[in-house]
């Protein structure tokens, strides 16, 4: 029996290696423990913590916080350790302490079943203050309930909040998996590109660093994607980068001028291939505590998206989806829907809200009707299914028996249900229901109606979007739909060249003539980090999942920035400013 | 025997996930192998290569390249496959093509031992050219012999070398290392800090970004150094991140306007704790090719540093320290001698060049004492030991017998070493004689002593810095050593409130502030990786562990930043040029 024996320990050394150890907190301090991490096997033991004082009652005991947890602490009573009790009773909320001590179970019937160390407390036998904190501007237990341009103000002390900790930790987590994955497990090369670069065409939105070389500028890149095609050139064939953009787009709510992207590239791919790639990359970095990810994700046509989401980024965690109704339409006697027929891209489409009549108001239903004609110029018809089945809408004395009941079957109408009906172009027809789609969710949900499930994540590839898109100002030119270093779908190549609106081309002369010296067929991707974690902890904004946002103004409220700085500062980089007229008046008198 | 033999084969399932596997190259695409990898064992199998055409002979065979190596590929010649003969003896080099075929053992005595590919070749079955490489406007088999500044136009050409894949690879393959050690074994959190921020005091090095507010502007901040120590005051209580930094010098050799550094701190540390940690860093994170790292790292005193290799990042490489011989001289009845010490910090010290008599010229020896002369206005006294243990100087005759004889002793000089003798103020002194150990090593070696071992790694710890300096221009006034955010030595703590010269604190107000609000104790450092990396790889330049680095005088020269812009572009900006006169007058003309 020897040999088993041997072969069960090596196992399980071996086994112990392949499991990720937990992360030691403690190496290289002398602290012993973490205020999360104390149990009832520790009773006994004797203990060092660092943390700050959340909570002292009386002289009693107190509440020592750090990242992981909260441990409570028993200030000695007696003569001996009257300098340590003196030391806990008067030091400030928030000031930072050492305590050495005891760990003791809890009196019977004191135990705490809602805090992890709710089994234990410490004898505390020493204490150092180690700052004290001076008093606060605010109660700190009513901070999350304060402005939120007061948090940013000190968001030093908000990042010592729990959900903040956990957002930024759990970002950290997701992202060393995603290097994990990426570089060890399919040979990724991490790869630093600049940020000091140049204009990119039509590079409006690119923040400005002015050089000491008089009117010459450097420009923060909204993304690494020139440089990343120049590394495939350069024979780095699977290339990641967990990168720094810049985006200049003024006030814009939950947009900040920098953010991160997850910045991917490969040689010899297809769009199967990246697809798989990201999948696996997700399902890999996903949070346990969010559940698990199903791959592969399904995929739809921006075609698709648009005629049943009336978007590109559609929410599929709910029905509701538009329904074509021009063909159960075409032969009535509708003024306003033989109208939109006679054009080419003429349609008849619809919604059906679920127990809208139980739901909506008369009055959330005018808003809806409005918000379409206000956003989309499109006019919305009504249509009602009373509890007796039938139809009640304007629309009914133009319809046969035989066309309302294609029209129920169509949308699958119930008792209860309100449809809404739009004729007109297909692309704004399919916008406008989009967004009442959206909007009615949100009614039904704020009334009461489980729609949607808000820790559900419903993975879906877009795919097919088009090159080109009308200019939302002058639809009789195109602009790129996604950004210009995209390639053509392979049926559509030969279009491109007969294509009249052209980029300019001498900027990007570099990459082009870098394209001609055996560029190897490449394709890549990236993905918001910022927005994706703010997803995964459910944050509001993409702000509690950043250390140092900014505001939607683009200012850092707690160091001041951006700020003025002095002619003299201007000198070495040939600028100066150019004040508009008022302030230069005000200036003056 | 039934237990112990599945043990042993959980026993191999297990110890194979514990050893990190090799990533895999070749997921996700249809490659088959990648163009370094194929050996012997492979024969018979069939594979797909994409890779670049290194070579290619008189239509019998070529070689394909790709990151990981070589493989000979061959054409084949008869009738059947005359369209892939066609193709591949026609593509231009560096064209990036595909090729499928059989593994095929190398005819015997062809087998090239030199290539790791060398045993086998391709039997060429279909082949695709992917993209044809235009005339390149060099022989690549000579780019690395052009001008550095054609290379960097052509940086994604020039990435395509050995040499630069396996620089930027191990570059990524150490810091994911490190990544792996902060992460996973000791609880660091990756957090991404501004870059966006404000000026800081003192900070004319660094970038302005104008904002839409008018006079307003964001600094392109130097190090993280502010935001990290308010994670700290944020309970973030390990932090690092691999940083970008930002510092405009103008014009400097190897120095980028923008680098990296390995950026930590954390909490409830001391001086002794960063050090084990940045030691089990290297450790760590240290490529297996350079041999390995032995800790703890020796440690040295800044003030011994000086005193023993007159600067504060001396070269342990080899001996040639500095030796104090005032003792020795201070009987002599020397005027110069006697002058410098009779100053307070007067000092008369030597390093001794072991066999510079053979090594060095006549004018080798007064080049160096000509450089000490214009760098450090310092003299330089010279004693050489002649092969029958004498000493010639102009000192000699001033010199006792014992005194001779202690100065050989205090000196170790052997017959036929060269003595550099200085007399003066100990920091001129010491720094003169440090520059002139480096130079006289370089002289050494040109002549062709082995003196340094140049794969040699000595870490050192250089400690007790000062927190001031005199400043070099103007040395009444002090200015901070390293920079201003380093707390004062234990014992100095109560000179720093009589010090006079104050930094401005308004800037900083933000920062001072946090830290009365219960600021735990708290250091870090940082690495500079792109130094760090160049070491590794023995580069001669940072910029050869940078994809796309700059020239010395801060610009692109591939996408040719920065560049102008047009005055429109600016004016969101509330800036305007202030052209030099000279421009504006060539303008005019």
């Amino acid at each position: 029996m020897a040999l088993p024996r041997l072969l069960v320990r090596a196992l399980h050394r071996a086994a112990a290696a392949a499991a990720p150890a937990a992360p030691d907190f403690n190496s290289f301090v002398t602290r012993t423990n973490t205020c999360g991490e104390l149990r009832a096997a520790h009773v006994g033991q004797k203990v060092t913590l660092y943390g700050w004082v959340q909570y002292q009652r009386q002289g009693l005991f107190l509440v020592l916080r750090d990242f992981q947890g909260l441990t409570q602490v028993i200030i000695p009573q007696d003569e001996a350790h009257s300098h340590v009790k003196e030391l806990l009773s008067n030091a400030p909320l928030e000031s930072v302490v050492r305590v050495t001590g005891t760990v003791s179970p809890r009196p019977q019937g004191q135990e705490n079943p809602k805090m992890p160390t709710g089994d234990i407390e410490v004898k505390a036998e020493t204490a150092e203050i180690l700052n004290s904190c001076k008093k606060l501007p605010f109660e700190i237990k009513d901070f999350i309930k304060k402005s939120e341009a007061l948090r940013m103000q000190y968001r030093y002390l908000d990042l010592r909040s729990s959900r903040l900790q956990w957002a930024l930790r759990l970002r950290s987590r997701v992202v060393m998996r995603m290097r994990e994955y990426l570089c060890n497990l399919h040979g990724f090369v991490d790869v630093e590109t600049p940020t000091l670069f140049k204009r990119t065409p039509g590079g409006a939105k690119e923040f400005l660093v002015p050089s000491r070389e008089a009117g010459k500028f450097y420009s923060l890149p909204q993304s690494p994607q020139q440089f990343k095609q120049l590394l495939m050139v350069g024979g780095l064939d699977r290339y990641f980068q967990v990168a720094r953009c810049y985006r200049d787009e003024g006030s814009r709510p939950d947009r900040q001028p920098e953010f991160t992207q997850i910045d991917i590239e490969m040689s010899f791919i297809d769009q199967a291939g990246i697809q798989r790639l990201i999948e696996g990359l997700l399902q890999h970095s996903w949070p346990e505590e969010r559940g698990s990810i199903v791959t592969p994700f399904p995929s739809m046509t921006y075609e698709e998206a648009l005629a049943e989401y009336g978007t590109d980024k559609p929410d599929t965690r709910f029905g509701m989806k538009i329904v074509d109704v021009s063909e159960v339409l075409q032969g009535s006697n509708i003024h306003f829907v033989q109208n939109a027929l006679s054009y080419p891209h003429g349609s008849i489409r619809a919604i059906c809200i679920p127990q809208g009549v139980r739901y909506l108001t008369n009055k959330d239903l005018g808003s809806l009707k409005e918000s379409a004609k206000s956003q989309f110029n499109q006019e919305i018809m009504e249509i009602i299914c009373r509890p007796d089945g039938s139809l009640k809408s304007l629309l009914t004395k133009f319809l046969s028996e035989k066309e309302q009941s294609e029209l129920i079957q169509a949308l699958n109408m119930q008792e209860g249900d309100v449809v809404l009906l739009a004729a007109g172009e297909h692309k704004q027809v399919c916008s406008a229901l989009g967004a009442l789609r959206l909007l009615s969710a949100n009614l039904l949900e704020a009334a009461g109606l489980a729609l949607r499930d808000p820790t559900a994540f419903h993975f879906l590839w877009v795919v097919d979007f088009p090159l080109f898109l009308p200019k939302a100002e002058n639809p009789t030119e195109l602009e790129s739909a996604h950004h210009p270093f995209t390639a053509p779908h392979p049926s559509d190549v030969s279009l491109l060249y007969s294509d009249p609106t052209k980029e300019d081309s001498e900027v990007l002369s570099h990459l082009i003539e870098a394209l001609e010296f055996g560029a190897p067929p490449h394709g890549g991707i990236a993905l918001g980090l910022d927005r994706l974690i703010s997803l995964i902890v459910d944050a509001p904004s993409i702000r509690d999942v950043i250390a140092f946002p900014k505001s939607f103004r683009g200012r850092d409220l707690m160091g001041n920035a951006p700020d003025y700085v002095t002619p003299e500062e201007l000198e070495p980089y040939h600028i100066q400013v150019s004040w508009p007229l008022e302030e230069k008046e005000a200036k003056k008198n």
